[in-house]
């Protein structure tokens, strides 16, 4: 099984589909393809969260704005899971999600692929997805996680582009965190942990009282809340509304939870 | 074969697919996953239009304005075909429309389900296609729609809430129904039988006159006209432009046919 | 294998993937359906980079403004390839790429196909997407490219309707061509070879200057250039922006390319 995950658009991601299966039979599952352009953070956000409910397969993620540049190809082994795209980042945090007991990253030579052939193909230096990230993921996929070593295109390397998402400063009434990513219902999921709504009626958001809820549901249609979403994380959202909107919230954007009372004194 | 269907947008669907795959090995085809958000007749009209057309198979539905409250989740058998989702009425009118000799309906026993446990994951109040439906949609496929009894996740039960897409009133001159749906062409399909525009070169729609056509072909570009469209039902539709504002309507908005003759006098 | 294009949106092609499923076992793959509606030259564009990669495979393409008119359905035979859809030209630059040794063409005659028939089904006069073109490419598919002559639905033709992509004019110092399609990103793809940028590190545009790079990294974010695209023609783009936007350009414009000692004396 080989998954995708680009912010091509369409139709780019059917050309690394078909490169795949002219060299591969596997199942193709697209994650998406419409994640925001260029933007690996978020890309890396949603892998973390997605990736570990596959069984084992191999990973084709191209979110890649360093394109044409000198930034590295690789692939990562975490785990029973192969990850294949560019060096910046993108693979770091679902690959440490993924593998309980570390990881191993190799540098694609791209040189020493079997290179993509089609009738009256043109090489590129725009569209690696195409020509170097799918031809070696579909070889990673053939020969399988436990004989990496076994592709003489593949060399194994410690240095690679590490990301981590930032992590949320808590407290027994106080988290500082920010927004981590917002979904396309316009919830806004932050990355302070759900562990802090325990026990917990209301909170102030950034100032503002806001409802804790178990669901959606408990509050009326258009109301805010705050919940742990499906991530685990907190998310300040709205009952069939937007909470980006609701609560003027973007991206990086820093969040403050506190108890009403820690800040009652203000 | 396993279809899925939702107002997901993106990348949730793909949690849904990990989930199953790590279960069964199933072909995954996307309904589609832009429904309108938690527009719960909507996405039951395109079901009961598309479902049919499939081969037996199991079909995730996950359209759940519901999710969080007590709303139940059930599995309904129709003929060969099983189909998973919530018991707000969105699976019932394909169901009806599958099964001839009526549906069998089962709910989901939550508790009961084996967990889906991915590495770090989080239970979720808040999705339930990943964290019930999927799980379950999965399993049912396993076992096949002659052995739903076995899984004991499952209870048979004979309420469920049901949901009729609303009927015309046809006599021999006039029909009045309503707007079903708009689709993504603009189309605006009624629930007026096709029937209707037989041995009829013209009509009036609200009031106004309108040619009928066997294709959009049959007038020029840019004019409109009423056809009997893919779903059998009278469509008012715009030959290479959009029915929806051609007309000015909308999604539940009444529709009044008439032959011409039979308004002359008014 | 069967690949999906076709100007849809959601959720008709899955109707088209029911019925193929209906008839037989094949691995589906969407190239896209979100091709600009009714837009003939930019699908056939498309499809010619894009089908290429793929492995010998049927592919079922529906951009079809003449539904319903008497334009004929037929099945292009292009190597080890088989394409199905309107005879309106969508087919022709792609079967051309995929076939070095020339193309064999057919006829569908709709009347001696199984019919699509599910529960309740409705025949159309406006969906051959579903009821002609899909149920001939799941008949294409089962017998297999050798044996098209078996098909009694299919007979041979030599007329169909052609399609080229315009040519562009280019001598030592000048190109002049057009937008040939604005993929997603906004890159502006002409019909200009890039074989012309070889040598170059600057040319005019349409009489403005612009820097040639061989990838969008070679200028500053932000910045236009000139570059050899991933289908082997120049392209006017903005490394992390709108090609588009900058140049002003879209489909059909004329696009003259010039070194800027050529024009100097202007």
């Amino acid at each position: 099984m080989i998954t995708l995950a680009s912010d091509f658009g369409t139709p780019y991601p059917a050309a690394m589909k078909g490169v795949i299966l002219e060299r591969t039979e596997a199942q193709l599952i697209d994650v998406a393809h419409d994640f925001p352009r260029q933007d690996v953070r978020t890309a890396a956000f949603w892998l973390r969260e997605v990736l570990p409910y596959f069984p084992p397969a191999t990973h084709l993620v191209v979110v890649d704005p360093g394109v044409g540049t000198d930034r590295d190809a690789i692939v990562v082994r975490a785990g029973d899971h192969a990850l294949v795209g560019p060096d910046n980042g993108v693979l770091v945090p679902a690959s440490w999600r993924l593998a309980d007991g570390g990881i191993e990253t190799y540098v694609i030579d791209e040189s020493a692929l079997e290179p993509v052939v089609p009738a009256h193909a043109h090489s590129s230096n725009t569209f690696h997805g195409r020509d170097v990230f799918a031809p070696a993921a579909a070889d990673v996929h053939e020969v399988g996680v436990d004989s990496l070593a076994s592709l003489s295109f593949l060399e194994a390397t410690d240095e690679y582009v590490d990301l981590r998402l930032p992590a949320a400063t808590v407290d027994a009434d106080r988290a500082s965190g920010e927004v981590l990513v917002v979904d396309d219902f316009g919830n806004v999921i932050t990355n302070v942990p759900g562990e802090f709504l325990e026990n917990r009626s209301r909170l102030l958001a950034n100032g503002e009282p806001v409802p804790v809820g178990e669901t959606f549901a408990a509050v009326p249609a258009g109301d805010r809340l705050a919940t742990v979403g499906s991530h685990g994380y907190v998310e300040l959202d709205v009952n069939r509304g937007r909470g980006d909107d609701a609560f003027g919230l973007a991206v990086g954007d820093g969040v403050v939870l506190e108890s009403p009372e820690s800040s009652s004194g203000r």
